[in-house]
């Protein structure tokens, strides 16, 4: 993409209505634009960022052998009031009526309308284990909405929703969203530590968050240096349905969970201290990005979803629901990945893989030389985001380091002269010169 | 995907509640389920087929040069009390009020937020042309929702908005419009006719509908062969905004337009006959699928949506939108295609591109001959569905014709003791016997 034909609206100042650092640099960077309390537009950038966090999560829930749906916005108040959470929920269900004075509202989770599609549709304990999720876009009227897409009213959730004949098949089906979920934050470029957690509104006696480590993070977290030390991409484990695929993921958990971890309203320092060698012992902040839930059967029981085992009488499906605040990513990320000039993207989300500044437009050296650089940068995949305006150099820098591109090429007369361009990391802020080619070779191109 | 772990719950009888094929197909296939009237969860399949469209439609806004963004579902009361079209809009539109009392709605389309979008960011005439496009859930509260998603309330739509200094580039940015909407419905498999259309609530003095050719159409319509005649594909017209370009998109779009084309309402059979020769008169049936308009300052005149042009004085925004229907194309390009047997996909949107049919699990020769193909035709990118369940024969020819696979191989421990599979052609119901080589081979495996 050329910036001169890009839709980037940078901001010089921080906004004042922002009070974390992720939501200034996501209104500095030009991704978003608040339009009601607690609802954005996305603008370009901050979509394309948006669109590679789901991404991501979608590789990962599909690789669970979850399977991807899309539940609507709009929900039918019945088939709440079948679950009895039609009134449970509270203001912060946003409730609607329409013009035939029927009940609706825009869904703030779905198990209610999950359960719907199973109990239509899946008869027999043959077609289990079964898991649903979608990336659909929730709305929760906060009192108080806050810090940007962090604490939002519409806010785009990946929500799954696994089925099975028993608690032993929920069990598992609970290690596999958790498994998933591990693999999920790592390739984001986050570390993500679980914790038990209480179950809230979703219900059930089994629940963990999921805490990404910020420093900026809401609150403290303390755990052993275990929770870091696992390369959940590399592992072994399997999501086939297996005895000995089940073994293997009941073994992991297990063992990865038995390390201490805690946020500060939980945590029990002389526990932390008999527990964990000092040398392992980790404190720093932390946000949450994901929950999962296992709670039986307090949806299918009232709701009549079940199956016919395989003695040929009905069961009550188990089931649980495992959610990532994927919007809520995109101020995660940054809060956990950012410096004093803006932005540092990990390489899985970065909206752009190089950026190309070109100092002198209207030089034909560097015209030239940037022209060649987009066009092979470009065939090679590597989405390119070309600076081609009239701003000044310094302007330019400053904006390329603001979005965070991770890799930046810089390229004017006179480096070309010398036979050189600059490439500079925008995580280390090193800069070297080399030859255009082997920059270029160097980004893959 | 093996069907053995997929979600795809067809029906074998055709819902009473269906009465058009779009929709009893779609429910037959096990695509959608209906959540309240005119509400629909997305199964596995149809989401398949709703992604491939707007990746379709998509990939041709980003070629002509708009920009994606993405607006929220809920929208503020208050912008569109400025434009003056929040007491007109009339019942159609879902009023919401939040927990503090203020008035938001669930939004119909989204001129009024976009042009608060380019009224906070754009100051220059030198950011000019710019055309913001999204892909999003829309809500319109119809009286009398029916035919399943094509009069659905919860759809899904594209909708792009252009911004000009002048009426003349306004108007080249409709014909952008205009031939990327060609390309489209195109690459789609269909045929459209573009027809002058009436504004309607969106306003403006300039509008053309695209219906897509269906025998089972909603209006009658009447043609010149021209508009089947025309590759736009291969069409050499540029999106460069230069002279050149601009003047080459008036000749294609005034060239392409200049032929009969009219719905049974303005028909007009005396100019028909006078206008078409014989052999070129096309009657059919259509459905309209794409809307766009030209309206000036309407909405930027009352939202003070302006530039400093290049004389250092303010302009209002020559503006225009487009919309086309995503979630009604599915059920649009079923009307157009499909047979007794079921739906009938092109290839641009099949949800799976080779459907794999073992007709006898559990046999050694057959189980292994399925999973090579299933392994080449997946590293091939072909995205198979291997039906590898222990349904009768006929029960699985019948599910691949019902959910419309374009290519089916059919392998069988009797064909591969005589060195051959089938391969059998979902449109033209062609089977021939060949060797597992020789048809991997013909499917790009």
């Amino acid at each position: 993409m050329r910036l001169s034909r890009y839709f980037l609206p940078v901001l010089k100042e921080t906004p004042g209505e922002a009070a974390i650092v992720s939501h200034q640099l996501m209104l500095r960077a030009g991704m978003i634009k608040q339009q009601s309390a607690g609802i954005y537009s996305w603008l370009p950038l901050g979509l394309k960022v948006l669109n590679k966090i789901a991404a991501v999560v979608r590789e990962e829930q599909d690789r669970s052998g979850a399977l991807e749906i899309l539940m609507p916005t709009v929900q039918g108040a019945d088939l709440w009031r079948e679950s009895s959470r039609y009134d449970a929920y509270g203001a912060e269900m946003l409730r609607i009526t329409d013009r035939h004075d029927r009940e609706l509202l825009f869904g703030p989770t779905a198990e209610e309308v999950v359960t719907d599609i199973f109990r239509t549709h899946v008869r027999s304990y043959r077609d289990l284990p079964l898991n649903l999720y979608n990336i659909q876009w929730k709305f929760r009227d906060e009192i108080r909405p806050r810090f940007g897409v962090m604490r939002g009213r519409e806010f785009l959730m990946k929500d799954a929703y696994s089925f099975d004949l028993d608690e032993a098949g929920a069990r598992d089906a609970y290690r596999k969203m958790f498994i998933a979920y591990l693999r999920t934050f790592q390739r984001l470029g986050l570390r993500a530590v679980p914790m038990r957690a209480d179950t809230g509104p979703i219900g059930g006696d089994l629940s963990h968050e999921f805490i990404i480590l910020a420093p900026t993070g809401e609150s403290g977290v303390f755990y052993d240096a275990a929770y870091e030390e696992t390369d959940w991409q590399g592992s072994a484990i399997s999501f086939d349905n297996t005895d000995e695929a089940r073994t293997g993921r009941e073994a992991a958990v297990n063992d990865f969970i038995k390390a201490y971890a805690a946020t500060d309203e939980m945590h029990d320092q002389a526990r932390f201290e008999a527990e964990v060698p000092a040398e392992r012992r980790r404190e720093g902040r932390g946000i949450e990005v994901g929950h999962i839930f296992f709670f039986g059967t307090k949806y299918s029981e009232p709701m009549g979803a079940k199956v016919t085992g395989p003695d040929g009488k009905d069961v009550k499906v188990q089931m649980g629901s495992y959610g990532i605040g994927v919007s809520r990513l995109v101020g995660g990320i940054i809060e956990a990945s950012h410096d004093d000039a803006g932005i540092i993207w990990p390489d899985a989300v970065a909206p752009f893989g190089v950026g190309i500044i070109n100092l002198k437009p209207g030089d034909a050296a560097a015209d030239a030389a940037c022209q060649q650089a987009y066009d092979a940068l470009d065939k090679a995949g590597r989405d390119p985001l070309y600076d081609d305006t009239s701003e000044r150099a310094g302007a330019k820098f400053a904006t390329m380091d603001l979005i965070g591109i991770p890799k930046q090429l810089i390229i004017g007369p006179r480096g070309l002269a010398a036979g050189v361009v600059e490439l500079k990391d925008r995580r280390s802020g090193e800069r070297r010169e080399l030859s255009l080619d082997a920059a270029l070779a160097e980004l893959g191109a």
